[in-house]
Order: structure tokens, then C-alpha cells, then sequence
């Protein structure tokens, strides 16, 4: 089944350790766009401004991405600069300018109001709730958020979990809305803000899921090669609900196994700047990983 | 079989966010012998001084520990005095008192010379050394060591390494005696200067095994109450080389099993201050916690 995603879109500067690259597509719902085009098809909600280049988009229609829902309005592209250090977690930014962001007022093909499965990337709240008043009857929505949300939209943002099926979020967004170190405590509170499942993401430790009944631990890949970790957020959504959408089941043992092909495509979107190595990706390679993955946490 | 443990044994003062407590008995060969003691006979080779109070020792006892290897010498017992903030991953020590260790010159009982399994636990690596030689012919020698011998005893140090089946590290200081941050490319250099198997220890991330053909990542525990991480490592230690030596099975899934069997041990030392936990726990408690481990790491 196809899955909806609102979210940004963009054009990035990124410097890390390994590399530099100007003007390359990003956003958050490129990243997951590219992910779940994998598992699903996707209809993409944004906006971009009159500067974007077309062409960037054709690799997304090469994977069947529906893209009608994107808006061109007059004004730039929203834009991101962001470096790294070796310590790869956590994402400098240099400079955002939001341009036709700002007045982004996401308003959805009749059609997109049966979505079944949404996921809402990390915009303001308060766009979230406005996607969400849109769609009738959701099985699973999933949403994102980050720290700058946390400390100027707190309102918004609880009214958005409260809409929630599943949060994902990083490990140190969880420990800043919930005030602790314990990634367990956190988890535990976010399970009474409204969502039934909560998914930590760690970076390079893996990920954890919790929901009231149960945990689930799933590790990080051993990468040799890390560029640019723009976007594995992102792209951990899109395997996850991707996972989810293809095989319509929401039992626990799908949604573990939609845990482990997030993170499956967030250790390949790392491999690469941007979302280059998710553009030449195959479905034999995912399938390969996912297998190592069982590998390396049998025992 | 039995294992033998050479390793320091002294008294703690440590503070954590938690609470406060003050000689409290401690040294990595108290933690791993109090670990290793649920699965296989312990011989303990270490050093105290006059002033050790000799009813510390009566829990280790009852457990069965030999400590017949522990000299006493004249002079005061090693001391340690470290606290820990909220990221309870890195000690700080406000006080290390060598006093007797300083002198120490491990002699083993002859029986001791017939150790199969042994652990050099984090001391001096010319002493880890002074101990192999004296063991005739081992099945399994596991090491551990710490940054200030990577910094001051290197040479020694890589001698030791060479004659290591198995290295357990934290992941900084498989960073630091590597010179790089991808934990993949240290563990491949590790595997390079002698050990056939490399643990890297994460605190709350779990732990990562590697050989130079196979890697499996295990997580934590998520736990509901961290107290003091002191002894952690020397537990995970204990509970790994105690169930290699139960089983005398060197395969790769008996030592799947047996990191795991060290992540239960590490996660309960620190459920309480010094080896306070370990004290009163049962084997029925350890089962629970690995077949815990078996439910949050499945898909």
C-alpha cells in the first residue's frame, strides 16, 4: 500500500570529515522517499521554490515517487548548511534558510486523504496536525521531530504525539523532551503522551523499541565506509514504514523486522553524501544486509 | 573447569549520582571472581595489605572462590577513590593509592600452573605477563586493560596483546591504542597484533565481538536503575569466561553465548554500589536475565 510523506525539501551544503558536497538534494522527505520507494510507493508532500532544478527530481520518478503533491511556490528552495565532526551523531548546523518553508501550507489531493499510512518527517508541529486533520482514516502514523521543535513548539508538538502511532526520535531529542538520561524512563513517559510505540534511534548503537508490553534492541551495522550522515533518520523511516505498508501487518514480530530494515537503509544512506548511494541501491543488496543483520545478532 | 584471575584487589570509595559509599570492597579480580563464580570454580592471585579487613573476603568464600593466591604484604591495601556524573560511561578518579600493588610480584601455587582458563585482568602488563609465564599450557587467555597503560606501558603492553586469545576493551580504549574512531577498523588491527577475538565493551550500548571472520553485536539491558558502573567491565569478564569455561566450548555460538552471559553479569553489577549486587544474586536470576536478553534481541 502506498504511503504518505510531508516534510522538507531542500537543497544541502554538507561538510564531514570525508568530504564536501554543494547544492545536493535533501530534506527529509527526499531521504525517506528514496528509502520506502523500496518497499512501497510513496506520495511525497512539499514545497519547493522556483530555483529548485527539475532533474534533481528524476531519479525519484525513476523509482516510481509520486511527486504531484509537491508545490512550487515562488520564492527559493529551502536550504541547509551543516557540517560533522569524527563524531559523526551529531550534525553542526552552519545555516538554514527556510524560504518557501515558511509559508508551507500543505493542502492534499483529494486522494491523499485515504492515505493509510503516513509519516510525518520532522517540520513544525503544527504543518504535522495540519497534514493529519486532512486524512480520514489512518492505519499507522508515524512521525519525527527534533530538539528545536522540543524548545519552541512544545504545545504543538504534544498535541501532534498525542496523533501518533509510533515517535520515532534520537536518543538525545527523547532525553530532552523527557527531561532524563534514561532512555528507558523517556520511553516510558513518551508511551503516555499518545503514541503506542516509541523507536530510539542511537546513531552508530543501533536502535531501541519500546511499547508498554515490550523492547526490542536492534544494533547498528558494522560500516567500513561512513560519509555523510545526513538523512539516516530519515531513511530508517522509510525502510520501517516502507516494511510496514508492503506487508499491511502490524504484529510485533513485523514491526521488529520493520526496525531492522530501517536500519538496514540508514546504514546505507551513511555510505554515501546525501542520498546518492540510496539513488544506485538494489533490492538484492537490501535483502543482503537485512541477512547480515540476522547474522550479527543470532546467538 | 577452574579459572584463574590475577587482578587487583582493594578498597573503593565512590560516588555516583546515585549515592556515596566508602571502603567498599573493590579491584577488578573482586568483580570478575564474584561474576565467574556462578559458573566455574575460581582461583584468585592478587595482593592485599595488612590493613584489609579479612571479613571482605567471607561472601567470596561462601561462593566457593579460592583464594589461597591473595598474599598479604606488608603495607596498606590498593585504594581507589572515583566518581561518576550522569554519564555514567567515564569514571573519574580523584585518587589511585598503588600502596602494595606497587610491589606486587604474582607467584602462582604450582597447581595454578595448570590453569586452562585464565583472565589478567586490568593491571601492569609486565605483571599480566610475569603470570603467563608461569601457566604451562592454556586453553583460553583473556586480557583486559585499561588507556593509562596504552599511554605509559605500550611496549609491555603489546607483548601481552601477542599472547592473548582474547582482548576485551571499552570502545575508548580501542580508539586510543588504535589512533582511530571507527571501532570496525580498531577491532581489525586488534585482531592483527595477537588476540584472535576482540570484545568491545560499550556501557550501555552493548558490547561487539569480533574475529576475523564473524561479528556479533550484542545490546544492553535496558535497565530501570544504574547505581554505580564500577566493576562492570571485570563482571562482563567474569560472566564470559566463567560460562566458556562451564561449557569448555570455544565455538563461535558457545562464545555468542558467553558475551551475552557477560552483558547479564555487567548488568546487574550495576544495579548497586561495588559488588553489592552480585553478593546476593541468584543463578536463577542470571537465567532470567539471559532468556530477557534472547526476548529484546530477536526478529
Amino acid at each position: 500500500m502506498s504511503i504518505l510523506v510531508v516534510g522538507s525539501i531542500g537543497l544541502d551544503n554538507i561538510k564531514t570529515p570525508f568530504g564536501k558536497v554543494e547544492n545536493i538534494l535533501g530534506g527529509s522527505a527526499i531521504h525517506f522517499s528514496y528509502s520506502a520507494s523500496f518497499f512501497s510507493p510513496v506520495n511525497v508532500v512539499g514545497v519547493i521554490g522556483e530555483d529548485f532544478p527539475d532533474e534533481h527530481f528524476n531519479p525519484l520518478r525513476e523509482r516510481g515517487v509520486d511527486l504531484r503533491g509537491v508545490e512550487t511556490k515562488k520564492g527559493k528552495t529551502f536550504r541547509w548548511s551543516g557540517s560533522y565532526d569524527y563524531d559523526l551523531n551529531q550534525a553542526h548546523t552552519l545555516e538554514t534558510q527556510l524560504n518557501v518553508l515558511e509559508e508551507f501550507n500543505p493542502n492534499l489531493l483529494n486522494e491523499y486523504e485515504e492515505s493509510k499510512f503516513v509519516f510525518l518527517a520532522n517540520i513544525d508541529p503544527e504543518l504535522q496536525l495540519e497534514v493529519l486533520k486532512q486524512i480520514k482514516d489512518p492505519y499507522i502514523v508515524v512521525g519525527d521531530t527534533m530538539n528545536f521543535w522540543i524548545e519552541h513548539k512544545k504545545d504543538a508538538l504534544m498535541k501532534t504525539l498525542k496523533n501518533l502511532d509510533i515517535l520515532l526520535m534520537n536518543d538525545s531529542e527523547a532525553r530532552e523532551l523527557c527531561g532524563t538520561h534514561s532512555l528507558l524512563e523517556a520511553a516510558q513517559k513518551i508511551l503516555r503522551l499518545g503514541p503506542s510505540t516509541v523507536i530510539i534511534k542511537k546513531g552508530e548503537h543501533g536502535a531501541l523499541m519500546f511499547t508498554d508490553s515490550t523492547h526490542f534492541a536492534a544494533p547498528a551495522y558494522p560500516l567500513e565506509e561512513i560519509n555523510d550522515p545526513t538523512g539516516a533518520g530519515d531513511s530508517f523511516a522509510g525502510g520501517f514504514l516502507g516494511h510496514l505498508a508492503q506487508t499491511k501487518d502490524f504484529s510485533e514480530a513485523t514491526i521488529r523486522r520493520a526496525v531492522v530494515f530501517g536500519s538496514v537503509m540508514a546504514s546505507y544512506n551513511v555510505e554515501d553524501f546525501g542520498p546518492k548511494k540510496l539513488q544506485k541501491l538494489t533490492t538484492q543488496e537490501i535483502e543482503k544486509r537485512y541477512k547480515e543483520f540476522e547474522a550479527i545478532t543470532r546467538f
